[in-house]
């Protein structure tokens, strides 16, 4: 049997979800995991452990139409995707309130702050004004390398985006944030980042 | 022009969502505003003036199919209801995690376990070993009754299920929990129950 896509395009086997599908039980490198599902399962490592609960934010929509079909589950026919008004990720460590956002970025020198929106970078500075550690999880794609970037360096550069500079640059990042090597359990040990904020005593 | 529903039937002015606009710029006790709406215009609050970062997370759905119409917005067109894995609202106050539950009863004598899914008490409960502080918020709606149930009451009578016992006893719930007072600004001041819980050296 052909099956087409509804555009009448034909199926193709390297269809990204499918490709999710494989990949979600075999670990190769990071080849085709985005860094949300490598993101997620560290949480899932990190929970099962007992170590954190830290979680994902559903993606907010506004829902404007559902059908209640007889026998089966509610539809939802209707509905737009919505900005987040917050990060998205965000849980407690060690009785620390932890708020973060992931970034990929194809850029080889710099982070771009176009990266953010201004309700996330005002939620940061709201969340660490109340001794949240905030902080977003970047990766530079082409040279996989993944940093852990504390708010304040973000907050900075954003406040300075008046200057013309629009962008992190990757030195500053190297520098001032803090360097994350891949794992095998969990994937990303990101809050080995965090204990290095927390022991310099910046929270 | 005359405005039908969908199905056909008659557009009624008393639609809520209209009802929901109008009773968001004017307070009428609480007639009208669901525990929801109470909940969210008190973290609103909190949030405009500085004293927590806390919010309703968004509802978790599966989107199975979106459509892209040219110069507009995309268009979820089927997606279904997850069922949540957390619980609904969490943020930070003064350094703290703060995770909890907003329900509402018709009992008049006991609130039923069955308003919670085991997931969720398993979530409190794993919060709540990481430092966070985690209750319920519970409403009697026939006696606009409100009151800060603390999650270890919650843990006690869930873990004690299989005794027969299917509810936490009203009288339980006003000894052990605290009682909310409704207010005008916050509507619902629910961290003056935190702060008495952290006082109490509970956190």
């Amino acid at each position: 049997m052909v099956i087409n896509y509804p555009n009448g395009q034909p199926f193709k086997e390297s269809h990204s979800a499918l490709k999710k599908t494989r990949t979600q039980n075999t670990i190769y490198g990071n080849r085709g995991m985005s860094l949300e599902d490598e993101i997620n399962e560290s949480n899932k490592y990190y929970l099962e452990h007992g170590i954190a609960v830290i979680h994902k934010k559903p993606i907010p929509i506004q829902i404007v139409d559902v059908s209640y079909p007889k026998r089966s589950a509610a539809v939802i026919r209707e509905a737009y995707f919505k900005q987040a008004s917050t990060t998205d990720y965000n849980g407690v460590y060690h009785g620390k309130y932890i708020d973060f956002e992931a970034k990929e970025t194809k850029n080889k020198v710099s982070f771009p702050l176009s990266n953010f929106h201004k309700h996330q970078v005002e939620h940061m500075r709201a969340c660490q004004k109340q001794g949240g550690i905030c902080f977003t999880i970047v990766r530079f794609v082409l040279s996989s390398e993944l940093f852990l970037l504390p708010a304040d360096i973000i907050f900075e550069y954003w406040d300075n985006q008046e200057s013309g500079r629009k962008s992190i640059p990757k030195k500053v990042i190297k520098d001032k944030g803090i360097e994350l090597d891949y794992g095998l359990e969990p994937r990303i040990p990101y809050l080995e980042g965090v204990d290095c904020l927390i022991s310099n005593h910046k929270f």
